[in-house]
This record gives C-alpha cells, sequence and structure tokens, in this order.
C-alpha cells in the first residue's frame, strides 16, 4: 500500500467540560474529507495523546474511521513506552479497520535504550501487529531520536514500511533514504523541509499545519510535481513563515486557533498545555490575514 | 512533616507471565522495614511506573502501604502528564494513607512548557491534593529541569513542602536551598552527591542505590550527622563506584540483579528494557564481590 | 558578484617536519583548475586554521591566489574570536586580491554573545571590510549556531552579501532564503543537503567534500540545472554515503586521505588532531574502490 | 608542590585606546596581595585570553609574576588548540617563573577529539612542559568536557598534578576524586560548589568570583577549616547569589563591574563582548549594598 501524500496530524477537540468532543471531531473529519489530504493521523503528539486515557484514545480511533470519507488514508497513532501496551494498540487500531500504525520509539529511560533495545521492541511490535507499522521519531518531544542506521536495520522487517521522521535533520532523511530500499516510505514531520525533500524522494508529510491549513500544504506537492517550480517555491516560502509562528512558536493551541478561525473546531488545550495569549492570537490572525485575506473576513 | 533521611525509589519485581508481583514487593518491603530508610517512594522511575496500567499503579500502593513498617514514612509517585490525571492520583495516595506526593513535571510537550506554564501546573495540583506534595525534576530522563527560579516561585505555595532534584547540578540545589525558606525540604536524587550537599543542608536522598545498598546509603548520612567525616568520605567514595556501575550504567535491570544476590527480588524488568547481557552481570558481582565478600559468598 | 557554485573548504598539507607545505598546496590548487569549482574557500574550519599562526594563514592566502585559476573566485576564512582582529584579517584578505570574507561568528564566551553581540559584531566587521562578507554558522565546531533572525537583521547591511551555513538544519536555511531579499547568497556547508536545497533557491555549496571530490560534488549541481533529475538524485545518494564516512566520520584526516588517493597532497593532520586508524583508511579505500574503480587502479 | 587554597581567575584591563593596561593590572596584584588568595591564574578564560594577542599574552606573564607577593603561587594559562603552540607556551611560562600550566583541552574539532586523541595531546604536553600540569575543563565555553575517565587516565602522569574542573558537575568531581591517588589535586571552577566540595577532598577553587570578591571567597574555606559550618554555610549561600548574579549573568564585565566599585581597575572588555546594560550595573550595584554597605559608601 503507498502512503503517498500529505496528512494532517489530528488534532483532538476538547468540550466545555474537558471532555474529548467527538462531535467537533467528526465535523472537522466531514471538513477535511473535502480537501486533497491524503488520509489521517489519528492520536499523534498534535493530538495530545499523552494527555488522553486509553477509553479516550479508542472512542477517537472509531469516530475518525466512521467520518473518513471512503479512499482516505488511516493511521492510528499506537507508540506508548511499553512494548506490549504497543502492541495491544496496533491490534485495536487493526479491528478498527485502520490501515497502519504510527509507532513513536520509546524514550523515557533514555540511557537505557542502545540501538539493540530500540529494534529488539520494534522488532517485537512489527512482529506481532496485524496491520504495517510505521516508525516514528519526534526528538522535539522525546529526546531521542531514531537514527539513521536503526532505520536502516529495520527497514528489512517486511512489516515495517516507512517511519515518520520529524527530526527536521535532512541529512539523517537523506542517509535513509539512500540506505533503505525504494520501497520503504519516508514521511516527514516538519513542513519547512517538505518541498525540499520532495526532490530525494520522499513520499509526503504528517504534519500539524496540515490540520489548520491543508490546502496549503497539499498544494505545494501538487505543484511541485505539477513542474511548476517557480510557484511551488513561492508558496514553500510562505509556509515557512507559517509553520515558524504556527507549529514551532504557539504549537498545538496555535493549530488549534487557526483552525477556529478557518471554520474547524480547534478549541482549547488540555492542561497542562496553556491556552494562548491575546499577543499570541494578534500575530496568528494578522498572519492569516495576509495569507487570505477572503476567508477570514467571512 | 519533617521527611529527613534516605528512600529507595523502589523497583517493581514480576512475576515470570509478565504480571506485577505483589507477593516479591511484600518480601522486599518487610525486608527494608529492618534497615534505617526513612520510608519508601513509590511508582517512581525507578518503579517503571512509566510501564504501568494504572491499575496496577494503585495495587502497588496499596500493598506497600499494607507492608511497611508504621514509623516509615510514605511518597506516591502521583505525576503524569495531565493535570487533571495528576490530581487524580494524588486522591488516590492520599485516601490510601501516603503521606506526600512526588509530582514529577510534564515534559512531553516541552516547547509549550515554559515556566508559567509548569507553575500553573503545580499551583493546580498542590491546591487540589490532600497531601503534601514534593516537587520532581528528573531531566536525565524528562530533558526538562525545573529550574531554581520555578522551584523558589512555587515553594511559596503552603502545600509544596520540598522537591526531589535529580538533576545532579549541585549549583541548583545550592540556588534552590539559598532562595526558599529552612522549612522547603531539598532531596537529591543522585547518591553521589548525598555527602557533599549535606554540609549544604539537603534533607536527604531518595535514590535507586538504596534499592540495592540500602544500609550502605543510609550510613554515609549517619557518619556525616556524627562528626565521623574521614569514614564518611571513605565510604562516600565506594559509593560513587557503585553508583556508577548500578545506576549510571546498568540502571534499573542493574539495581535489580543487586537486589538479587543480597535476598531482596529484583527479577527482570519490563520490556522494551532489556535484562543485562553476561557482561554486566559479571561486572556487577566483581563489584558486590569486593564490597561485601562475606555476603556473596552466602 | 554572484558567488553560485561549489567551492573546496580546502586542506592546508604539511611538510614532514610539520610546517605548512607551500608547494604542496600549489599542486592542488593547479589540479583543482581544472575542475568546475567555482573558486576557492581559504582557511576555514577544513584548513586547520585554528592550528595555524597568522603567518602561515597569510603565506596560504598569498600562494592560493598566485596559483588560482582567473575565473576562479576566492574567499578568505577571516574570522576569530575577536573584532578588531577579525577586522584586520579581512584587510589582509583584500590586499591579497581577495573577492570575500568568509566571517565564522565569535563563539568562545557562549552566554555572553547574546542577538545583540552578535549583530554588533558582524556590522563592525562588515563596515570595516574593504571586501563583502560572508556569514559563516558552523555549529558542529562552535556550539553556536547564527539563527535565522540575527541573518535576517544582518541581510539589511549592504556589506554583508550570504551567509555559509554548515548547520545542517534545513529549517533555519528555509527561514533565512524566505525572510531574506532574493539578493542575499546562501551557501550550505554539509554535501548532503546541496541536492535537496537547490530546489529552494540556495547558491551552491562550501564543503569539505569538494576538496576530495569535486568532480562529483559539481556534477550533482550541473545535473540539477540540466534538469536530470533521476540522475541527480542517483548521484545525491552516493555522495550521502561518502560525506557519511568522509567527512562525519573521519573528518580532515580522511578528506585528505583521499586526497592522497586521487592524485592531490593530503598529508597528515597537525596535532592534537590524529592521524587515521589503518581500519578507517581500508573503508576509505574500499568506498573509493566502489566510487571510481579506474580512478584507484590507476 | 601542594597549590591548596582560593585562586582569582584574573581579568585583563583594557586601556582607552583597546591596549592591555599592565598599569592597572599591577595595580590589581598588589591589592590582591593583601589578600589570602593562595596565588594568582593569570590568562585563563576570564582573563580573555581568546581575544589577546601572543604577545599581549606574555606581557601580561611578566608583569604579574614581578607584582605578585613571594608567597602566591603562580599559574600561567598556557593551552591553546594545538599541541605544538601549548608546548611553547608552557615553556615560556617555565622561563618567566610560573609554578604550573593551566592547559584547557583542545575542543574545536569535537567529533575529532576522541578520549585517545585528549589523552595523547596532555601526555605530549606533560612530556615537554617544564612545569607541572594541570588540566583544565570548561564545557560552559568549550562545549567538550573532559570526562573522568580521561582524567584518571592521565592523572597517572607524573608531570599531570591536579586538575581544574569548571563543569559544575559534581559527580563528575567525585568520580575523578574517587579514582585518583590522593595527590592528585582536583579544583573547581564554579564557586556555588566549593564549599560542599570540600567535604570530599577538593583542595580549592579557581574563580572568577575570587577576582570581584576575594575576601569571601577565601572565608568561605577558613571558616569551613576552623569548624564553623554554621557560620561557613551562611556565607556560602550568600556566595550562591553573587555568582549567580556576577558571574553566570553579567559575567566578565560584571566581575570588572564589581572590580571597579571595590578598587580595583576592571574596566572595559574587549570587543565582541559587549560592555554592561544600565539595568545590569543597577542590579550589580545594588547586590553590593547589600553585600558590604560600608565599602560602597566610601
Amino acid at each position: 500500500m503507498d502512503f503517498s501524500g500529505i496528512y494532517p496530524a489530528l488534532t483532538t477537540p476538547f468540550a466545555h467540560d474537558g471532555s474529548v468532543s467527538l462531535t467537533d471531531l467528526k465535523h472537522n473529519i466531514h471538513k477535511y474529507n473535502g480537501t486533497d489530504l491524503a488520509g489521517y493521523v489519528v492520536n499523534g503528539s498534535t493530538g495530545e495523546s499523552i494527555l488522553l486515557s486509553r477509553e479516550e484514545a479508542d472512542g477517537i480511533l472509531a469516530t475518525v474511521k466512521e467520518a473518513a470519507a471512503k479512499e482516505k488514508k488511516l493511521i492510528a497513532g499506537c507508540g506508548v513506552e511499553g512494548t506490549a501496551e504497543t502492541i495491544a494498540r496496533t491490534k485495536r487500531a487493526a479491528e478498527l479497520g485502520y490501515h497502519a500504525a504510527l509507532v513513536k520509539n520509546p524514550y523515557y529511560y533514555k540511557p537505557l535504550y542502545k540501538p539493540h533495545a530500540l529494534i529488539a521492541h520494534y522488532r517485537a511490535v512489527a512482529d506481532a501487529s496485524p496491520i504495517p507499522v510505521l516508525l516514528y521519531s519526534v526528538p522535539v518531544f522525546t529526546g531521542l531520536p531514531l537514527e539513521a542506521s536503526e532505520v536502516i536495520a529495520l527497514s528489512e522487517h517486511p512489516n515495517i514500511i516507512g517511519i515518520k521522521d520529524s527530526s527536521g535533520d535532512v541529512r539523517r532523511a537523506a542517509e535513509i533514504i539512500a540506505g533503505t530500499p525504494a520501497s520503504f516510505q519516508v514521511f516527514l514531520g516538519a513542513a519547512t523541509n517538505i518541498y525540499p525533500c520532495l526532490s530525494m524522494g520522499i513520499r509526503g508529510g504528517i504534519l500539524a499545519l496540515a490540520s489548520a491549513l491543508p490546502e496549503k500544504c497539499t498544494a505545494v506537492v501538487q505543484l511541485y510535481r505539477a513542474g511548476q517550480q517557480e510557484k511551488a517555491r513561492e508558496l514553500h516560502n510562505i509556509l515557512v513563515g507559517c509553520s515558524k509562528l504556527i507549529v514551532s512558536e504557539t504549537g498545538i493551541p496555535g493549530v488549534k486557533y487557526v483552525m477556529d478561525q478557518r471554520g474547524y473546531r480547534g478549541g482549547l488545550p488540555r492542561l497542562p498545555i496553556q491556552p494562548l495569549h491575546e499577543e499570541q492570537k494578534k500575530r496568528l490572525t494578522a498572519l492569516l490575514g495576509r495569507l487570505e485575506p477572503a476567508a477570514v473576513r467571512a
């Protein structure tokens, strides 16, 4: 199965009482269904999955499955610290009809996670998972990147089909691409790196920014593939500024705020993530105004 | 309540089928009851708490409470990423009769956890917790230390009574001690730093090493307090080597292995933590042989 | 002046007695003159400039100037820790006929080099330098990267014409390109990132690898510009492996060893840089054998 | 030779025209001669040695030698990146009558400085140096600490007599002390850690803070050795705040500013180090006012 394309790392909407709002989630999926997004990545870092109970996470998986248009590919975030619990989550995702499991590497006991421990973990998960596994490295949060040599070793496992590398390190992505078979699917997690790395052969991106600005994120790939390099580069330069403000600086609450401005249901984050300051909101509104004057007006 | 003294960061024993062995845990507590340990810290990092379900964690809390000698102080690890879930865990610990809650700072969404977010989190937890709160900073695992300025700000809260600082940074500990009231109780998490920092006014330590070598960890404090500096320093130098091999290099499986050699029930760690190599076991056995020839022979 | 193209970060050859061998240097330049390299970067990090006296550095500048073919652009590494000494070096480079000065940011007193200090330093240098200034950020050695916001602020100075960013962070390069005028010339220092970043609008690279494998480094740009993406990507993948072994793993002694194998005069590094182990030499020879069987045979 | 005691890492005074003021330097030494400082450390990091020419550095060495009281021990900063130049500097220091050479580890080519390279460098320097060598590790500036295992290996060399460890990592200092002979002299570079580490057996400190507040830095050691722990701890707590503001936050310009307030000749730093802001000066003046009201008034 070829997962090529742009995916939003979905946010999780919360109701006023702090519980997960499956209604708002459905609303978002229905609206995303009308875009060129290749599918959905559920319960990732942007989804505040680490702040959710297992029951909440399962409810979200079921809701997205039900609301998603048929052609959308579905990827479930399944990686938790323990090997056994990670396997259990891949099984649940498979039961619910997900096409692949995104498995973040364990990271808490960093000094103990030597390469052989990480490789043993992933092999055990991939052996047991009923659905294909995508590796997931996100050192901005975990503090422990998957190294190219580890990824290359794991690419030999028949049930490990690719990686989402959110390290932002293009050298590492280049080493992974150069060292794995052409069938190994490399996705990036940093919007800023998608456009340049298309030329290296990445399959696409799984992006927090695509939850807020899906059309722009998919357009840059379409322009590139259509040979319109000048326009692609222009749009890329715009996305660089958007990614910096929305993802790097304001983060999940920023993504949610932009969603609110654009007809999606973003809402507030769960504590301990703090809501935005007024000054941050103003900067985001100003950015949107420059980006799509009509949309903001409407 | 004065918590002064040395505490083991308890390990969690697992049965052959991978489940938590409350029987082995009880065995260990009964044996520790005969030492000069001031009490027990349950469900901390050394307890593999991040690999336990909520039910398993509760079972462990109840078992330690039941098995502990009356004079032992009981501290429950309650810090998880979410504010609401952390509060829920402090309430459960209080119900079970624990004397204090050890609350690790949230750390996954590092770029979002600016000082005001961490401070808001801890204030909310301390406001709601029925038992006193000890802050807990362990950057070797979390990648996000609590800074002295944050700790000093939080020391004003009447229900925040101290900190376990496992950063290993004595400069930070010195700044915390110099900037907080004398009633604020500072504990360290690195065995190597206990002896020198006693002169600065720390209350004691919460140590993985004290699960393996409780008598030696308590003796260094007793010698210091008895004015036997020469002997204290000699023992300290021995503990430096023990801490390096048992805690820094072999970690949780190393602590458990030494426990097994000394009549406790250590056992294997839970995956993805790997068991020790034979070579590591040999080095640990050799260290023990130098440390207490008779004990190993027996 | 448009500096577009690929430049070698020249190595410095030493004679058997440890002195700089200007004869060997001339030999290398004459051989490089026959390639498509755009020019030469002298006294950079790869040139062991930090191990050279001021007199040695001046002798090297004069020799390269004399030996270089007329069409080659000449860039002199001038950045040292002090502002005054850096200015003196730009003046000397100008006198000797260099076209631009590459100025590494000061980095020793890291905690003191807040953005305003770095900006003041560069403005003073650019005000006084008779030749245009290229900023130079190389955190693998300095531990202190130039941030995008600093570079964007400095791009307004009429005598600061671009940057060599060796941070390897494509996100930062993208932010610099998006935030500076089109006339600001961005070069990268990591061979691995040249090919993908051409699509973003970088002007080229200043590469240690181009001292060892100049033809391959220039060919990837030529293939890209000729629209031969498939071949460009293939060559890029080969260079990824070369860069990893020759630059990241064996470093300056590795670059020099490959030069020796290919008819250049590499020689030994200056102490405290150690010569290669035999095992490293074998790996480099094997890589070259796969890369250009005929050349190694000859 | 036993170097026990507190040393100032001397600052370098500059005249209005930016040249080194040997007159001001003499003034400072004469004033320091009246204190309990054990001696002087010349051309260290605090001396802005990296911003000095070789001639300036030699002039400073000669001046301090001439001005120092006879009983003061003299230690010359000799460590530069190159092995040969470092050796040349130890010889010059010996000629000028210095008692020991403080040799910072090379650090620019970090990835090349594996343990065996650092050990080979130090052995070559110690073999050739006419005076005893003190290792010097200062990762806040170099980004490359000397590890305990390297120091322990080097402690076997008869001409390597100790270390100044400015890493601030007490665990590392403890491992060094536990792993080296009792004759190996360990000094720390962080004022905050002196008091607690006296109990571990350190010999003293080489401190930027001792240039500004020599009496307070020596008094804490004297109180400790006199058994007045309560007073020692009280003074230590005061020094923690001083070190934070004067050394960590305002750095060299802060040290110099306090010197100016206390009858020494501090003056301005050399560019690119920026002078203090007015707000920083106010905070320093306020600190001094709390510290020694009479002195500031006078």
